[in-house]
């Protein structure tokens, strides 16, 4: 993706307007990163979460409030019988979005942290039954490109840094 | 990737030996991914990180021995003429695979948190030039699935929760 000559075009340039900055801005901590591992797994309620984490009450409401005033998750109402209405929380499909980046951080961790007995979690296509994977593909179809097939330039948001 | 039948399998297992979790410990702390960023653009030596990132000095040397001690990036030795001897930091193939879940991060930023001039750094195919994106792919060749066509199921690493 880099390149001797793009590391003077890189310096040219700020941060300021960093996408991935942007993201971990907002999912980037560790807790907020799992409550969404856990919207993906189907869970939508303050106590699985909960049970599921093991984190801190405090902590949990506190990521998920984050999560819901970033249009990430969604509160809605439900009322079981008998009991007073609490809210579940869903993924937005600003949530849903997050699944490459998820899938792309479990699988780096399947290869380079992975337990003797292999992942404790798969992700497969309910079509055809077969694993699932992140992979860079471009617009034209070309798939599971390398870094050194990939190059990275400056985009029309880019600003250039002061000197 | 979720629903309402795997919410009680989700919560069958502990999240112990989760591999999104063994990503995070290591890369996952924001420094470390916009170090990482700035290696993938092509960035080697400590001076240029440093002037990229606006960090302070001691955090960023910091980040680069950790990401060192994991082996996501080796130190390779360098002098220039009438210098001492310096360290370059260069990303090893560890450090190459984390590609993918930095380009979903990026694209999720691009979309979402987007800067109204656009993105502020584009990844090109450099065989035709086309935008890359970080996609779902299953391993019988079905591509861009969409999170209700994934489906998260327990691997062979999954640990039985303590009741």
């Amino acid at each position: 993706m880099g390149g001797v000559e793009s590391v003077e075009t890189r310096l040219r340039y700020s941060d300021e307007n960093c996408s991935i900055k942007g993201t971990l801005e907002i999912v980037g901590e560790k807790w907020s990163l799992l409550v969404l591992r856990e919207a993906f797994f189907g869970l939508r309620r303050f106590d699985d979460f909960h049970r599921a984490l093991g984190c801190a009450r405090n902590l949990l409401s506190e990521r998920l409030a984050k999560l819901v005033d970033q249009g990430v998750l969604e509160r809605v109402a439900y009322q079981e019988p008998g009991q007073r209405r609490r809210h579940e929380y869903h993924l937005t499909e600003k949530g849903l979005d997050l699944q490459p980046a998820l899938v792309a951080l479990k699988q780096w961790g399947d290869r380079w942290t992975a337990d003797p007995d292999g992942p404790s979690v798969e992700v497969l296509h309910r079509g055809c039954g077969a694993a699932v994977n992140a992979v860079l593909a471009c617009e034209h179809g070309h798939s599971t490109l390398a870094p050194h097939e990939t190059e990275a330039v400056p985009g029309p948001g880019a600003r250039v840094a002061a000197a």
